[in-house]
């Protein structure tokens, strides 16, 4: 796919259209900036969403997980999928109910899943799944043997339509709502890690790795 | 519905059963922490999943939007949805590749939607779904108004079959890689408020509200 949007009939917004982005730079940076996608497909007509960790690899959307899951048999199958990223910024707190809202940037994808079978592109899929959730993490581990690796499905869905959705800023009230005397304004949220807590097993002695705590999630 | 579990047979958790769980207790547990549901419906065979804020209501999943919008008009016309919610506690770092995991709570509701049009059950889920979000902002802004109204649809989702899946504690590791020389353990992930950040237009002296500075998000 050479085309710099992800534009299509069926991915434009129709919902208050300016929050609306179409632009690959837009949607890569929320699927880059995601750790979990809710990934929605269709059995026997009836919809299934199921959260998973993911990493856009070029125009594809990877995802991993056991070769006996019905996800990775349905994706590698070719279904049609559709994987929604959401990134919450903050509560939008307005003086009247209606205008409550939420600062977002969400990303919606279209595709059809296919699977990742060749040894070498697979590992590199997993190799940057790892990268995408814990930077400089692949270095240190023990890296996917034989028997794991037949275990293993991984399947990309080619992003065909996209679309982003994105609310910034200070809430919008009505008129005669700015006079009341009523706080507005947003509370950001973010996600944040923790200090890191040891495996009770861990062998004495090793330290906390540097990329860990210097991760931003 | 007076059954104390939601299990089914298109709810049982097949992957790693034991991090399965059907009961009432645990899956309002994980609905009453969200803040947003992935929806998941289908449209001419093809799967859509859109980021909501929602409002568990006894036994329903409850969203609002423009009466004007794709998802509303599908859901009031009884369509099948399939609402995901998904909390994020942590990264679960393993000495392999392998077993590398999260630690998590979902829970993942199958209903059809149904309008709500009594005007005084839907004020209530109104009040219900700006509580859930912020307690105690309810009491001080101004209340939706009848052309508000008007535009306003909210549908509900009974949660006719639900399964959580969980995940807590430290990684798992074969038995031989725990000599590896790797750190593993947890890194907690969470939601956190900042500072709030006023509306530029805001009357001069109104202090932020106490209950935005309790928020646990």
């Amino acid at each position: 796919m050479t085309t710099e949007s992800y534009q299509t009939a069926r991915t434009t917004v129709r919902r208050i259209a300016p929050r609306g982005a179409y632009d690959r730079t837009t949607i890569h940076s929320i699927l880059d900036e995601g750790l979990v996608g809710h990934v929605g497909f269709v059995v026997d007509g009836q919809p299934t969403v199921i959260p998973m960790v993911y990493v856009r690899v070029g125009e594809r959307v990877c995802l991993h997980g056991s070769r006996a899951s019905r996800l990775m048999r349905v994706l590698a199958g070719g279904a049609e999928a559709c994987i929604t990223v959401t990134l919450l910024d903050g509560l939008v707190l307005a003086r009247s109910a209606f205008h409550h809202s939420m600062n977002y940037r969400s990303a919606m994808v279209f595709g059809t899943g296919e699977a990742i079978e060749d040894p070498a592109e697979k590992m590199h899929v997993l190799e940057a799944l790892s990268e995408h959730v814990a930077p400089g993490r692949w270095a240190d581990i023990r890296g996917p043997n034989d028997v794991e690796m037949k275990q293993t499905a991984v399947v990309g869905v080619t992003i065909r339509e996209a679309s982003a959705k994105i609310r910034t800023g200070p809430p919008k009230d009505d008129e005669e709502d700015y006079a009341l005397p009523v706080w507005a304004g947003v509370l950001p949220l973010r996600q944040v890690a923790g200090t890191p807590v040891p495996d009770p097993l861990l062998t004495a002695g090793i330290a906390v790795p540097s990329y860990l705590t210097r991760l931003h999630v």
